[in-house]
């Protein structure tokens, strides 16, 4: 039996991470079924110590960080479609994890941050505020308020990905891969937790987002936006 | 027999175009040498009215673009190990370019272009100047006097590659694919026309570069930069 320990809103359709949107749809490609076991801002119930989710437990195995458990599906289960087809595909997709990490997600967050007390309990509320301000380097509304101004730059920066999307259905190519995932997990986040309209309608990038909505009966979808 | 069209400035050794170093490295990666002819700005040589190198001719058939070059050699050769390690290698290969072509290379160009006159030939200064002014939006001169103040954006923008690099020898895992030619390519360009320093000498990102140098018994590291 597979566990998958997810950081979880108020409700639990409102996963709070991209990382864990990762190993969501990582869990669909391998035709795999997890029960998902919702952790809060501030809880201490993780296996083993760890401190962050995701964390799969497989049959007892503890695994952690979302990379290290999509290489372990890769690796563990035949079932379903390669996640990363090969070696190569799988560096490859290091660098395109690298730039969602470096610049994808750190430039959504002051966009979509201000939306998120609304889906933090009660008594997690001041770390929240506190953690998410010291990273702003600004109060939740000082962030909100300047959320347009940063609008155009965030848009700019997704040249990369509408150029690699030009010429192919996903970053995959004619299929999904992994790639697809650790992009998407993060535009899922900012769906869940923020009605902000990062996205012009029409921005080329509409019609692999919705893809990605489509996968898997709207498994994506189906986790409700705000 | 390969023919390849490249840039090439005052010197043949001195080829002027990121795209060519692609296919240069692409080549010795497949173990196949290619009879290489210089082709400088204004020319109107170029086989079948091309006009743009890298051209590739492979016993009369003419592939032109250095992406479309590398699937051809890929699918043509089985000489050498692969460049892509299967389609989801390629394809995420592809946002690798997509990055480069969109980020790297646009924020290398005024950083290095400055110094490029002096391996352009008397009859083409004029051509140029005037088309390079037009992409820079202001004069050589002042993209020189500029330069400095946009080196700290140049060198933050790295992230996404340091990040990569960080977990693993090359884009391609424990060995190169092409994904390391494709960005290694505008760092060979910079290198052969600029004298500019773009890299701090303690940049993590320096033992990749030493690593690509040192590929094919030091074939780009052969070509002298300035």
């Amino acid at each position: 039996m597979i566990e998958l320990y997810e950081l979880t809103g108020l409700s639990p359709a409102h996963s709070f991470s991209p990382y864990c949107w990762r190993i969501r749809m990582a869990l669909a490609h391998k035709g795999l079924t997890a029960k998902l076991i919702g952790w809060h801002f501030g809880e201490k119930k993780l296996p083993r110590g760890q401190t962050k989710v995701p964390v799969l437990v497989d049959d007892g195995e503890v695994i952690a960080d979302s990379s290290a458990i999509a290489v372990y599906l890769e690796e563990t289960y035949e079932t379903g479609p390669s996640l990363f087809g090969g070696p190569a595909g799988e560096a490859h997709a290091r660098f395109i994890a690298a730039w969602t990490d470096t610049v994808l997600t750190p430039m959504l967050f002051p966009l979509v941050v201000p939306d998120m007390p609304r889906h933090v309990k009660p008594a997690a509320q001041a770390y929240f505020r506190e953690t998410r301000e010291a990273r702003l380097g600004m109060t939740l509304e000082e962030a909100a308020d300047t959320r347009d101004a940063k609008l155009p730059a965030f848009r700019a920066a997704l040249a990369p990905l509408r150029r690699a999307l030009d010429s192919q259905e996903y970053l995959g190519g004619e299929e999904p891969s992994y790639a697809d995932y650790i992009v998407f997990g993060s535009f899922q986040w900012a769906r869940l937790v923020s009605p902000y309209q990062i996205l012009d309608e029409t921005d080329t990038l509409q019609p692999w987002l919705t893809r990605m909505l489509d996968l898997f009966d709207g498994l994506a979808r189906d986790a409700k936006g705000v």
